[in-house]
């Protein structure tokens, strides 16, 4: 039994999405074919009704008795995350860390295909970092445009985020994954979803060094 | 003029203190000598007041008519973090992305040093990933004591992560880099920062797929 439901998905639910995925997928490999929204709850310490209204965000409510049929709310979840057709997302920085990135295979299992870098290093361009081609930053609205790219991936400078990201919002991208430092304004309608990792090493380095259990603010 | 206050940093505050590191050291390049706290929250959309309480918590105030003094607010920023003297850090999972971060060498900026690699792979054990080299995870907690590491970056399959962590806590870990998608339970006195590169992932594909401007929760 599938009913739509119309509920808007807020963002902590689709942030939850892979975490339940990733148990439906476990459930498959011992061939269990019906999970309990009870069930999924305590495995991540969520409240049932949490659970439950989730999943009715993609338009899924659960059998009497049984529960959720595992393939369907598999399906189901891998659709609305689009993660059933790869999205493609193009690298905008080629340095250390876009490089790192471009080598993380690990994408593929989202559905993130990256299909070109770009920088504005002359010794970056035309080079391949894992096998993904480094092109100039300014052919990036052409090729935007022309293979319908509405991902970025920013890996460069702090000094040169802003005005990178102004021309990402041109070119049409309307969602920013921002590994920069920097706090990027965008117009509505772009989301930008920033890691961190210069404040996370700071909380981490810190805490080592006075030995002071600090109080964790977002979930561990 | 330097006065000890005695604050307790709060973990927004010490996730803040990178971001005025950069900005200090932009003055630094600009020769600017001291800096007003106005100023760095103008820069950063921040509420001056929230500045100065984030810099008095680091035992630094500022001077009336001139503000903070750069080198001084710099150096009193990098000591506490720790970030003068280098953090050995030990990558626990030596696969995709594990080799990626291994292969990031802007860690060294933050003062991070990984200084091994383990895993259960038979295969990985005792080759190199970017000049690290990969240990059995069983030789961890000995590496711990003899090199008095205290700090783990976790990138190793999900199923593995809790199990681990155990590990990694009994073997004097007290601060644990969690890039895995699973909630870790730890002991209070050691500290788990998440980066959830799946749940991140989620939101991007989501708002791509529907053209959802959905609303963002964290700050951009």
């Amino acid at each position: 039994m599938i009913e739509k439901i119309l509920t808007t998905p807020s963002l902590p639910t689709v942030r939850r999405l892979p975490t339940y995925l990733r148990l439906l997928k476990e459930l498959q490999d011992e061939k269990q074919h019906y999970v309990s929204s009870t069930y999924i709850a305590e495995r991540f310490q969520l409240e049932p009704i949490q659970v439950r209204k989730d999943l009715a965000a993609m338009g899924i409510v659960g059998q009497p008795r049984l529960g959720f049929a595992v393939t369907e709310l598999t399906c189901a979840i891998m659709q609305f995350l689009g993660w059933n057709n790869a999205s493609e997302a193009f690298l905008i920085g080629a340095g250390n860390l876009g490089s790192a990135l471009a080598g993380y295979s690990g994408f593929a299992d989202y559905g993130l295909n990256i299909v070109a870098a770009f920088d504005v290093d002359k010794s970056k361009i035309g080079t391949r970092i894992h096998d993904i081609k480094v092109f100039p930053l300014q052919k990036l609205p052409d090729l935007a445009l022309r293979l319908h790219v509405h991902i970025g991936i920013l890996t460069l400078p702090a000094a040169a985020a802003q005005t990178t990201t102004d021309m990402l919002v041109q070119a049409g991208i309307t969602a920013i994954w921002n590994f920069t430092p920097v706090k990027l304004m965008a117009p509505k309608g772009v989301i930008v979803e920033k890691v961190d990792l210069a404040a996370s090493l700071a909380v981490l380095s810190r805490s080592v060094k006075e030995k002071l259990p600090l109080k964790i603010a977002q979930g561990a």
